[in-house]
């Protein structure tokens, strides 16, 4: 296990020299790894490139990382959306989780989220919301630790 | 139970005109009467209004709603954004499903989600999500029936 400051963990959001870093961290994952690109080449797909420049041009869609002795040890995707429900809920949704192995229980997962947590609010968010696969066993404890909430199924299909 | 012409039931982006009728769906449910406006004095709640206005000036968030013989009978809303995940997946997300009490069983649901799909695929669309509440039992069973896969659990905070 790694010893680390969290007090030099900078969170922050991705640009486009991050991109090769965080797609490494998501293919770098037990489920990741089925379907992201491996990178053998060091070339970024253009398919990832091109969801860069849709999420990067969105205000209410915030693709983070963070860094860590200029190294990147963290990803995750925040997407804020307005919804009727809930009496007219902004809703704050998050995608891509993603920590390095060798940086895991070291308390990053619970400051990335208390700054996603923090983000949702000053955006006017209700409720803050996520799935994760149910295989993923300590990911799902680790959220109702910090007090998620596990009330719903996650329904996916595939097009 | 009703007799419906599916021939006759219209699908639609929902106007100004249609939103009491929708508070009305969301709030004649089991969860949603705890947690919707009851709109006892006929006046649409100002959190309401917002929301639509927000929802309206966004061409990748959709409320639909399905109309039969001039009433509104159904509704749900369709999130589209784009994720670094899946190799860049544009992914559509599906909130606020509803069909008035006494239309169901009758094919709407079907109905409906044969429109979503066709809309995500049109919208570029790798994946279709949504989150059910546990314990709505026949809400889980239909959309396994159609297709989806219950693979995650759905992780909510109120903030």
């Amino acid at each position: 296990m790694q010893h680390l400051n969290l007090d030099q963990v900078q969170i922050r959001l991705a640009t486009s020299n991050d991109l090769m870093a965080i797609i490494q961290l998501l293919a770098d994952d037990e489920l990741g790894k089925q379907r992201e690109a491996q990178l053998i080449q060091k070339e970024i797909p253009y398919s990832y490139l091109k969801a860069f420049k849709l999420i990067e041009s969105n205000p209410n869609i915030m693709l983070v990382v963070l860094e860590y002795q200029d190294e990147i040890i963290g990803t995750l995707q925040l997407i804020i959306f307005p919804t009727l429900t809930l009496q007219g809920c902004i809703r704050a949704e998050v995608e891509g989780v993603r920590i390095k192995p060798s940086f895991q229980r070291l308390g990053l997962g619970k400051f990335m989220f208390n700054w996603v947590k923090n983000k949702a609010i000053e955006k006017g968010c209700g409720i803050l919301q996520l799935t994760t696969n149910k295989s993923r066993v300590s990911a799902n404890e680790f959220y109702k630790n910090i007090g998620f909430i596990d009330t719903h199924n996650g329904m996916k299909m595939i097009l």
